[in-house]
């Protein structure tokens, strides 16, 4: 079984596959290099239960995961920001035979190897596996606060980047700018689209507005996929046109506020704003910058062939502007949780995003509250339930309610109130938390309470405390 | 369900979907008639058998092709030149419970209904199937000469119209030019990247140099699908550049001569030759204009993540340069022939095409000699075996040879030789010929000989009497 950049490289061995700082690979060369560690990776692996990696955005990561495609093991993208506790939870729960780690993070588990000493081995044979269909593991939480491994098959990401094509279209000369972390399914996907069209990636180690403003604005990228608030900050230093050879940004993480899309529209920046997740492969939906003005607020229509389906709670259609649960059907869909019964997250064959939205009566989707009341902060997920529940296992805590509170910079930030038993000052909390939440998911205001609103069945009502919090700012 | 064209009228209404003369149709205009036509055809089907369309490249036969899509029943696309026997063996060997046809080709069996006809029903609502993976069924023939229904999925359309799009690129506003048959994959498959793509086609009854001249000179196509002999008369009647609209040409049929390449690269036509077949749901590789003039007489390479294999009789891979049977795989390929054991065309997952070729140092595809000394002429598929067959099924005829000669117009007719017992004119045989084979596969030339050519297993040598016919014209 050839791998994708192997592939890639016989079809377009001298063409630009990677660009990163001053350095450029092509793709015969980028297949050199993840042979190699494959080579060295090699001895290390016994069967098909997933490898870990926890790397940062360097080159090195990018051979990395092409050389664990060309073994054919999936690969378990360990997001860097988290504590070690929320790796070894990851860890053990999809039996991760081996992780691949950059030395600046020390993982003091069995399975874990520096990639420094990987390297220092002679193996030069690779073990290549056959038939595994899934490529990607990420996790994300849910509604229980429990991390569930979401499973990426081959087939998902590659419908999933024929789709952005069909929508977007596909230049051969694009070069997609690559400043999300290769851990979330923005950056891996990249990745993906890179070695299935043919184009290259330009990688950054992390977004600098000031860089990427030079770099638009020099011709250096033609795909830019952005979170709110980076693109927020790429409007503030704006002060030339962009390069005619920039053709669009791909905008995730909820709806651009009208000021953004205006602006965008008056400077001629196509920003085609999207919808998706983890358990989609990347977006699902986008909204293209010709609608943009005309449905300010909403995420567009599916990539094809996608559908879209919003039930009401007794599992009704609902009408066109009736607000019910977002159901998702199509190719880039997970197959499901790792180790959880294929069920779990699908009704008749849709995914239950857990998202609440409605259609508008020409098919626009619009969402009005993210699953689990999500929170999302500078381009990163945060589950309120799981720091509630890191929160409400202090011994001073009774009980905790976290919601995200608007934030100029990140877009939102996470806000706890509290109900507590004995008095604790927040500096005690914050440590606490820290060590076992990764440090964006920490609370940054907190409140203390007598008591949290609950509906009639004794459900933490979110949407009063969050309405609360950012009320206080106005 | 929701069929492809559907999906595409969901999400593009307004787009042009559909040019055919002086008239136009949006994707969602394109739906209702689809509709509409899946309604009144909704009581003639019984189950998911195929049915039959006996069609010419109408508007009408757009919006029927995607109304069997609607029901979700395969489509048996019938070759409107065969006769009424041939269409007899394909239908009964298909077990299609109904053959849909346009007036002028009368059809003698039960199933038969005209299409206007049905039109004549008032039936209003569509009976929709589900989960039928097989959306059209091709016959060709091989070796034996019996034509063999070859299955093509959904899946293997989209993979298709993916891999060209990665391969030439996807620009949204693309229009797409038929002047190929819908009922040959190359005229079905611009089909379906239309409503994939979100692009529209524009649809031209036959193949009309000078109206296709003018079109490609005034911008009203960017896309043209030709083999080598439209191509060629297109070049004939050239007088003027092409609008900067029109961006690209697919050539099919067999590598085009060292002078068109040359020709076609001084005058700027991007051409992309290709290697495909109706078992690959379209072309399978393309060469690049890039490589066209270092690289004469190849078809390329792979569309992504396509992959070919050469081997030798032994079974044995070929090295780089070294001729053997040319072996295909990827998602583009067809699942098998209908009603034949699965493992008919492959060996070990791989296509076997019976064309032989071999690939160069770069991974370059060379075909050296069709299947079954296949003749192609004016873009039609003629198997030597089953024109053999009927010709030796003349009283008169002990046995026949025929083979492919070189012909200006067509590329190449067919030419027989034949062992005869008693002396017989060629206006007879041709009249038994023209009874049971379409006029395209009729013998152009007929030499009468004492004996055939044979290998010392007894193997018709057809390779001879090609170098014999071919010789005769120098």
């Amino acid at each position: 079984m050839t791998s994708w950049l192997e592939k890639r490289a016989a079809l377009s061995p001298d063409k630009p596959g990677l660009y990163a700082g001053e350095d450029v690979w092509t793709f015969s060369e980028m297949a050199i290099e993840a042979q190699r560690l494959a080579e060295k990776i090699s001895p290390y692996i016994k069967n098909q239960k997933p490898v870990a990696l926890l790397i940062t955005n360097q080159p090195q990561s990018v051979f990395l995961i092409h050389a664990l495609q060309i073994i054919r093991v999936p690969v378990l993208m360990l997001n860097n920001r988290l504590t070690s506790e929320e790796w070894r939870y990851q860890l053990q729960d999809s039996q991760a035979q081996l992780v691949l780690h950059e030395e600046q993070f020390s993982l003091k588990t069995e399975t874990a190897l520096s990639i420094d000493e990987c390297m220092r081995n002679n193996n030069d044979t690779i073990t290549r596996f056959e038939e595994e269909e899934i490529c990607s593991l990420m996790y994300t939480s849910g509604t229980t606060g429990n991390p569930k491994g979401v499973m990426q098959s081959y087939d998902n990401h590659y419908a999933s980047a024929a789709g952005s094509a069909f929508n977007i279209g596909h230049n051969p000369d694009d070069i997609w700018m690559c400043t999300v972390p290769l851990f979330h399914i923005s950056g891996y996907s990249i990745l993906m689209r890179s070695v299935i069209y043919g184009i290259a990636i330009k990688l950054y180690e992390k977004f600098d507005e000031q860089i990427i403003h030079a770099d638009l604005s020099g011709g250096k990228g033609s795909i830019l996929s952005v979170v709110t608030t980076m693109l927020q900050r790429l409007l503030d230093v704006k002060n030339e046109p962009y390069h005619p050879f920039f053709r669009c940004m791909i905008l995730g993480g909820g709806p651009a506020p009208l000021h953004m899309v205006e602006r965008c529209h008056n400077e001629d920046i196509p920003v085609f704003q999207s919808y998706g997740m983890t358990e989609t492969s990347s977006q699902f939906t986008t909204l293209s910058p010709g609608d943009a003005t005309r449905k300010v607020g909403s995420s567009g229509k599916p990539l094809f062939p996608g559908e879209i389906l919003i039930l009401d709670t007794d599992g009704n259609e609902c009408e066109a502007g009736e607000i019910g649960e977002i159901l998702l059907k199509g190719p880039s869909v997970t197959k499901g949780y790792l180790n959880l019964d294929k069920s779990v997250p699908f009704s008749n064959d849709w995914l239950k995003t857990g998202d609440v939205g409605y259609l508008d009566k020409e098919g626009f989707l619009y969402v009005a509250d993210r699953r689990s009341d999500l929170i999302i902060s500078g381009g990163e997920n945060i589950y309120p339930a799981e720091v509630e529940s890191v929160l409400a296992g202090h011994p001073a805590v009774i009980e905790a309610g976290v919601v995200g509170k608007k934030d100029d910079r990140w877009g939102e930030v996470p806000a706890a109130f509290l109900v507590v038993a004995d008095q604790i000052d927040e500096e005690r909390l914050i440590r606490y938390a820290k060590e076992r939440l990764a440090a964006y998911k920490v609370p940054k205001i907190f409140r203390f309470t007598d008591s949290l609103p609950r509906n009639a069945s004794g459900k933490l009502v979110r949407r009063m405390l969050k309405e609360e919090i950012n009320h206080e700012s106005d």
